[in-house]
């Protein structure tokens, strides 16, 4: 414990290795986050990050909002505030809900740092060591994370290409409390799934309702892109025809700006009032000044056209990334087409590792995310999560056809030798599951 | 489970009172915050709340170093960043901790939503249930809510007028080890504390640093009021003696503003790298737009002498209140004089209830944190907390003569009847505490 060589501490052994909560060991580097500094470099084609395009945000209006803001009621911006959240702001996210169909109080709405902090919040509130959260097959990497934190059990259920398989459901309901486990929740994206790209159809909402209301199975719908569909009306929220069943999770970082992490819950009133406390606890209050921020930028600006932009924005990219996928993967491929979010959720040909071949595709200048990211038990090394939001189509084109010639070389080495790779690169024995994930027969 | 009665929900029995974790059972409201919208009201004088004054801040400055941000770098401000916090940020911190003798790398410090957030990061990555945490008796209201929320057993110690005091320490380890527990961390706060407005003096900063490094205790050194001292030079910081054995707890809020909430943490780099995987799971990242915000701030005003401000404004309260309480209060009461911070620590008459005489005290417009608010384990009782930071000297003074007034009439009434007031007026029948605190002899 001598301060005097700060420099040998970086290469010292963890002293604090016996000390830490048991909860650490479900913290782990995500597969997502070791990629960033590698798909930060300009020269690669990254179709691996979850980043939105901001790069049409009118700057200027934002700036002079925020100026606005500061110089006119800094003293209330730049000051602490409530535990729940802008009263102002909360009536605005009850007006954005309701494009969905929600009807909600603003007293029901809890603000957070993004909405993964709203997932953290309410695995704090609800769940012990060892509850089952069940979650589709695959889930976004971000709140398995939360869940693997607070030392929840995952059980997975299947898609398909409307979503959720009431099916599955059942089954991993049914198989959950047989094994003597309590489940907390179902964790769900029913629109523009990240990463599989499936949108629950309306027919099947109605059903993963009616299941959840029979067997008493609170649903966490975490809806970040709901907004951005491509065709048509935005769908009506699991929440829009269940208020008591539903906690609600929306986000400003995909229709405005992730910069300044402001999402929220809406839940029903008793459990609100948790989740403030644990806000309070938690950060005391999220920041003021980022709600007053957003909600200045709600009012200043005609965010629903800019939404609308956004929505054509992404639309071209999906349809730049559907198209070089049909021109450049090899046959084998399956993929299915998004109509609305960030992500294509793509198989692979039989036996190749996504893991084991991500290496040689940024050596190739391309990144994706390998699909046992978005499985908590080591599935989904036959697929692959590729986003399309990010970069231009030129440069999604570009990047499909690296990743396709990386494929081509893949198979070509697999025929020969009859596996993936040297052994240096393989990175992993995980098991290769039979099911990787939804809708992948659209393309 | 009906949607159709949204209103009758408001009055319903919660349903999910059987499915939460069983750490909500921790977490309850502070008093604090039920105080928060009685002291809010302008009649009152509120002698309760913790927050700076940031009337003197120069929001032009602000405003304008914002809105270059926004204009200027807004594709990166407002996009998602990294859970460890901005590097040029990292940089100027280790310059602000420096002014505290602490030399630090960037690499070893986390961004935290306000160090409300990193009490919480290293919380949970520390304990378990029913692992113990050795506070300072008494300790800040919002770290003992973290604790409880995270199910650990706080163990309090007594303070002097010189701070933490070493027997009291040595103690506390020896009898929660004899008793078979663990301890994770000493939480302190040596510089201005809240709420007992002591600061550690040198040479106990040595003793304390010797007990916890011979008894292998690390410790959380929580600071956000160093740089508020209202006499010479900032004090060194534990930290600044002892790198390996102390996580240091840093805090813009109180020197710039609190409504960005930007706070650190600086930990030895093993620790450092759980505390990022923390964030991660918390918040992704926390805003890109608040640290720019803040950094810029840094580089384009004189924060220090901004600083120097702060601390004039804040000693010309501190003297108006001191100088009010020995113009005004009752022979019997006793106080410290703090020499920095926001905080008195003051004991009330004997047999005097601080939590049952609050109400009363409201009526008489005039708010303060009855001690209890401060121990975990409902001692407290004849102490109360008053904040100096807030109202101006005016405010300070007539507070002190309302305050002083209600506790005549209790004095009167207990002269007379034997007890505090009616039965009505009685919150609670907490143990009264034969140690309520420390330097309520300095008056």
């Amino acid at each position: 414990m001598a301060p005097d060589s700060p420099d040998v501490s970086r290469t010292r052994l963890d002293t604090y290795v016996d000390r830490y909560a048991a909860r650490t060991q479900g913290m782990t580097a995500s597969e997502i986050r070791a990629l960033f500094a590698v798909a930060s470099r300009p020269e690669v084609v990254s179709l691996a990050g979850g980043m939105p395009n901001i790069s049409g945000l009118p700057l200027d209006v934002v700036g002079a909002a925020i100026a606005d803001l500061v110089t006119q009621r800094g003293p209330v911006a730049l000051q602490y505030s409530s535990g729940q959240g802008d009263p102002t702001l909360r009536e605005q996210i009850c007006e954005v809900m309701a494009l969905e169909g929600i009807e909600a109080h603003p007293d029901d709405v809890v603000v957070t740092v993004g909405s993964q902090q709203a997932v953290d919040l309410v695995t704090r509130v609800f769940c012990d060591p060892g509850d089952v959260v069940i979650c589709e097959a695959p889930s976004y990497v971000g709140a398995l994370g939360v869940f693997k934190a607070f030392q929840c059990q995952v059980v997975h259920a299947e898609m398909d290409a409307d979503g959720l398989v009431p099916d599955a459901l059942r089954q991993a309901i049914a198989a959950t409390r047989a094994a003597g486990k309590t489940i907390k929740f179902l964790y769900t994206i029913p629109s523009f799934h990240n990463p599989a790209g499936v949108t629950m159809s309306a027919p099947r909402r109605a059903e993963i309702l009616d299941i959840c209301r029979s067997e008493g199975v609170l649903i966490l719908e975490d809806n970040p892109y709901g907004l951005l569909g491509f065709d048509g009306e935005p769908m009506r929220a699991l929440r829009a025809d269940e208020a008591e069943g539903v906690i609600y999770l929306g986000s400003f970082s995909k229709t405005f700006s992730p910069g300044l992490r402001v999402g929220w819950a809406l839940a029903p009133h008793a459990v609100r009032e948790k989740l403030v406390l644990a806000q309070e606890s938690a950060t005391l209050c999220p920041p003021a000044f980022n709600q007053m921020a957003v909600s200045a930028y709600l009012q200043a600006h005609d965010w629903q056209g800019q939404v609308k932009q956004l929505r054509e924005m992404y639309r071209e990219r999906r349809d730049a990334m559907i198209e070089a996928l049909h021109d450049l993967m090899p046959a084998a491929c399956r993929w299915n087409v998004p109509h609305g979010g960030f992500f294509v959720w793509m198989s692979l040909p039989p036996g190749i590792d996504a893991k084991a071949m991500l290496p040689r595709a940024v050596t190739a200048r391309v990144a994706y995310v390998p699909g046992t990211a978005f499985f908590a038990d080591g599935f989904g090394s036959g697929s692959i999560r590729l986003s399309f939001c990010y970069p231009t189509p030129e440069r999604i084109r570009e990047g499909v056809r690296r990743l396709a010639g990386v494929l081509e070389e893949e198979m070509e080495l697999r025929a020969t030798f009859g596996a993936t790779g040297g052994h240096a690169l393989r990175l992993g024995e995980l098991p290769r599951s039979g099911y990787d994930g939804p809708g992948t027969d659209l393309s």
